[in-house]
């Protein structure tokens, strides 16, 4: 097999469990290995690492499957599949929305599996995953049994392996959004046209977080999307909900959602939550629920700053605009925003707008997402919940 | 009202929302306060900082009860008192046992108020709430109807204030436990003989947590206590549960709580839980779900370094006694342990022990143990769920 030198003393996080090889962590590559090529990961001595998937294109060269020395073949895939499903199974023993795959959380880095009722969706993320894509589309059908698997490896970190975005219907057919049902009520994944896979699942615990929260409540939910949070808010008995959203289609199909749960009565504004936050304000507006789950604002390291003076205005309008003893569901999704500066930035507009506060809970994303201390960035949903006193 | 001034420079954490004021923060005292009294806390320009109650014992001089400028009487108390069950009525509609005061995370520093089925046990752990007893104890007649009235003020921290510990029915009678319900098990609440108030309600949703980790396992509490992890993982359908605990008296409560939930088939081993992990890792035993909830080791700032190697040996162990896939439930009650420091510690154990792992959920305390974020010494419970890989 090729093998991948680490230089001395550039084993960095490595050492602690990391499964990502940068280039400038390689000392020398030996062997010729051609691109998705299995490889061993050495140190100068000759010592085994690990064994991962090769890509000289990528910044990341290597990322380890295993530190066993194990043959990586169509039989361990196999097997940390079956890991995967087994442990949704026992968290989820009965949802028809998992993620069934979390890519390195499930030591499989660069694969992500969901599965809405009987379709699958998939992403390829790296040369290494999309070089297995008809093992991998075999695999699934055969422990899932889908009615259709969609891929949906359109996701822009595609290109930092130099591979082109692709959607496409791997096995069946389908049409259209997918229905499926969540905690009793009944949304739709859109596999094929949607953001992602079609369905945010990492927020799902989160979701039922409201349940205490919203009796009785004015709810604002500020950047609503397809209303996930808004209609579940509705359903656990809120007095009134507001749901902002700026994309048209987005609105269109969360008011198809609530209308099918026969939550008819939520308020859709379509605007920028930006703007509307800043007028509901101005209008002294007051709500004893807000949830503010925005987009990931920093998608690149250097959009940091940028994402933490946005997180910054949202949450201080929000903390003016909880009546007293009001819930404040505040979110980010943005990997490269650590939950110490988040909760930072939460904080300190709350002290901005001259809030005292109590935390409720420091939540993160869902069990189907796991999180792999070593590898940090699997840790990327933070999501306080705060109660203005 | 007699004002206690902040010297300049010296607001500190009181700046960011902290409601303790030490002696080393005060410029003067002005109006000669007597202990227990209710004091204005202002700056060296006389602006309102917060009012609270002065002790001239202890080196935290006042603890503030409010930012705004409002009496602080009977009323005030009531109001304060009135949210904190509200707050719990919201989380716990139907809970027997719940903390209904949790000091300063109920804007009440100094009380602790827990309730079980119609018995109330109240601490008093600082001077400024020992001088109101007789009005608390009348307002908890009057708000919550309990057959008896338990004070428990035998806590070490209230030499610190000067004061005495104190045992006492201050209401009604009551002879030996409390029987009451959790979550549909039967649990006695040892109210005048054991730890603190009786019985641990901080890790009510993390006993909660282990309804998907403990169906089929092998279970170990180490620590167990009177047996309320190690009851909840057999009725979760452990295939076995072995609980080790040192004290005799505990775990005969131990053995007639699980009796009368007919749970009667765990294991119960009398022991250092130190000594029997290292018997069980010697021995090669292997579990599939491990529960590490010891005492605080850390009772002061400065015995942190003994405690934190405390921790690190017995998760040393338990990684090492975990089966390929299994569970870590891992806990620390030491408030001078940060959750960082805590979150090291069992990755360092982790490597030392050659297991890759994932976590699960990192949690605090239940949500009757609310936190002020402004007051850090609010978060004191940190519990990991982990899986050893």
């Amino acid at each position: 097999m090729a093998e991948v030198v680490v230089a001395r003393g550039r084993e960095g996080r490595l050492a602690r469990g990391h499964v990502w090889v940068y280039d400038t962590q390689i000392a020398q590559v030996e062997g010729n290995p051609q691109p998705g090529d299995v490889v061993d990961v050495v140190t100068e001595h000759g010592a085994l690492i690990g064994r991962g998937y090769f890509n000289p294109r990528s910044r990341i060269q290597v990322r380890l499957l295993t530190r066993e020395d194990e043959p990586i073949d169509r039989e361990f895939f196999a097997r940390r599949l079956d890991e995967a499903i087994a442990y949704r199974r026992r968290f989820y023993p009965l949802a028809q929305g998992v993620r069934l795959v979390f890519s390195e959380g499930d030591r499989l880095p660069g694969l992500i599996v969901d599965r809405f009722a009987d379709v699958v969706v998939v992403q390829f993320l790296t040369l290494g995953m999309d070089a297995r894509r008809k093992m991998w589309t075999e695999l699934l059908i055969e422990r899932l049994e889908p009615r259709a698997i969609v891929e949906r490896s359109d996701v822009p970190s595609r290109r930092l392996e130099g591979l082109e975005p692709r959607v496409e219907v791997l096995f069946g057919a389908v049409q259209g959004p997918v229905a499926f049902e969540e905690n009793g009520l009944l949304f739709e994944a859109d596999v094929l046209e949607g953001h992602k896979t079609g369905f945010f699942l990492d927020q799902r615990e989160n979701r039922q977080a409201l349940r205490p929260l919203a009796p009785g409540a004015r709810v604002l939910d500020a950047f609503a999307y397809t209303g996930s949070f808004a209609l579940f808010a509705r359903s656990f008995g809120a007095a009134s909900v507001t749901a902002v959203e700026q994309s048209h289609h987005a609105v269109q199909r969360a008011r198809r959602q609530a209308e099918r749960n026969q939550l008819g009565d939520i308020e859709w504004v379509e605007a920028n939550a930006f703007d509307e936050l800043r007028r509901l304000d101005q209008h002294q507006e007051r709500f004893d629920l807000i949830i503010l789950d925005p987009p990931a604002f920093a998608r690149t390291r250097r959009s940091v700053e940028g994402a933490l003076r946005g997180y910054k205005e949202i949450n201080l309008r929000a903390w003016k605009l909880l009546a007293p003893g009001g819930f404040l569901v505040t979110c980010s999704c943005s990997q490269h925003v650590a939950p110490d500066q988040f909760f930072d930035v939460v904080a300190e507009a709350a002290e901005d707008a001259r809030r005292e506060w109590r935390l409720v809970e420091s939540r993160t994303q869902a069990f189907d997402h796991p999180i792999l201390p070593s590898v940090p960035e699997t840790l990327y949903l933070k999501c306080m919940i705060a109660q203005a006193l």
